[in-house]
């Protein structure tokens, strides 16, 4: 049988979603949960990487079962033997064919950063930025890089050279958010640090370093070295992975 | 010369305001940077302890400096040699006869429950409670603290015998604030876990397992084991000192 999970997680402590030597990651953490529950190793497979510090609010994941329990069951059986920083918020039997990374529709990735930088408590939970935002520039920016591009110059430089780097954006928002702002990110996929590159173009957009005309030439450029811009991961949330079904 | 320094933190990661053995404590953390400024050891003198994973929005201290900076200056340097979860707030050059304990006409705590006890975000910043309040009920009850009473029942039962356990309260209230409640205490002076117990007394009083009656008979037994409640740390937030001069 297959289980899918829906998992929000405090990504502060943790070195990403992935196994690494050293510090713990959301995904061996999960999996040694399931381990006790199962009396067995498990496997799962996450919608995706998160990047150390980054942060969920419905980060997927799907496992192969042979215990028979209800969504509430399944949910209070994992929450127990978790941490608390991670928690199961819902988990469904679903189709034997269903899989967590590769049925994937899109995705929706949230970017708060504030200008309260002596607020201690938001400091592992938003991208910092004692300046004010132009909101306005911001969202004129933001315009272009919704649609299907290349998005080469907004990722890490060292992603394999093999792969496409072609994305589908369908939206990208500014918005006032306490006394910061927050940016929505919505698409197929994303590449590897690509939030968060663009992310921080827009803050530079909103502190009028860079205008329209400068990240369309980034874009362009398609080079690995046409954005160095990257925003702190602790300000990312992935907030929704969409599937087919819903 | 006497600084009073106004300071936010997340006690999360301490093991409370005081020096203690094992973990790090906000006292000897503010103490360490002070030190590296003056070249010499400072000792700080809070307004007054703090538990362990116990919050502050304003914890007050003073020391004593030769230094002569602005207030500016003095948050900036304190701060880049402090971690990110403790912020001096204000810092400003006082009378040479004020002291941050002695000195203290009132403070205000406040407290926090909610009924989200799955999301991971607030498992270090409030006390959950997964069943409805009745507020109404809470606000009746919080009225028997006000006023000058003895809160022997209301404290650790380790307290010195000595010592006056009677503390006049200004202010008892509840709210709704997102999904839960907050509670917010004011009096000339609270004793050890005294707002913890208070708290989770009125916490109590909203699942209709204490009322009026009950509470009042707690308070008047003047009993270290008349009430065993006890709310978590973690929602507990020192939010004010108040000092004459202000």
């Amino acid at each position: 049988m297959i289980v899918k999970c829906i998992v929000a997680y405090d990504g502060s402590m943790y070195c990403g979603w992935q196994v690494q030597p050293g510090s713990p990651s959301i995904q061996e953490t999960i999996e040694k949960a399931l381990k006790k529950m199962h009396k067995r190793e498990v496997s799962i497979v996450g919608s995706g990487r998160t990047d150390t510090g980054v942060h969920a609010l419905g980060q997927v994941f799907h496992f192969e079962t042979e215990l028979k329990l209800t969504p509430f069951h399944w949910c209070a059986a994992i929450n127990r033997l978790l941490p608390k920083s991670i928690r199961i918020q819902d988990a469904q039997v679903m189709p034997d064919d269903f899989h967590a990374r590769f049925d994937v529709v899109s995705k929706r990735y949230d970017y708060y950063v504030t200008r309260d930088a002596d607020n201690p408590f938001i400091q592992n939970y938003m991208g910092k930025e004692r300046r004010e935002l132009d909101l306005e520039a911001m969202r004129e920016c933001a315009s272009i890089f919704v649609g299907t591009h290349d998005f080469t110059s907004f990722t890490s430089n060292k992603i394999h050279a093999e792969k496409s780097r072609v994305r589908t954006i369908t939206r990208v928002e500014a918005e006032a958010y306490e006394s910061g702002v927050r940016m929505i990110f919505e698409g197929d996929g994303f590449l590897r640090y690509q939030v968060r590159m663009m992310a921080q173009t827009l803050i530079e957009a909103g502190l009028h370093h860079e205008d329209k005309d400068s990240i369309l030439k980034m874009l362009e450029a398609k080079d690995k070295h046409a954005c160095h811009y990257k925003a702190e991961a602790c300000g990312l949330y992935l907030v929704k992975v969409n599937y087919e079904e819903e």
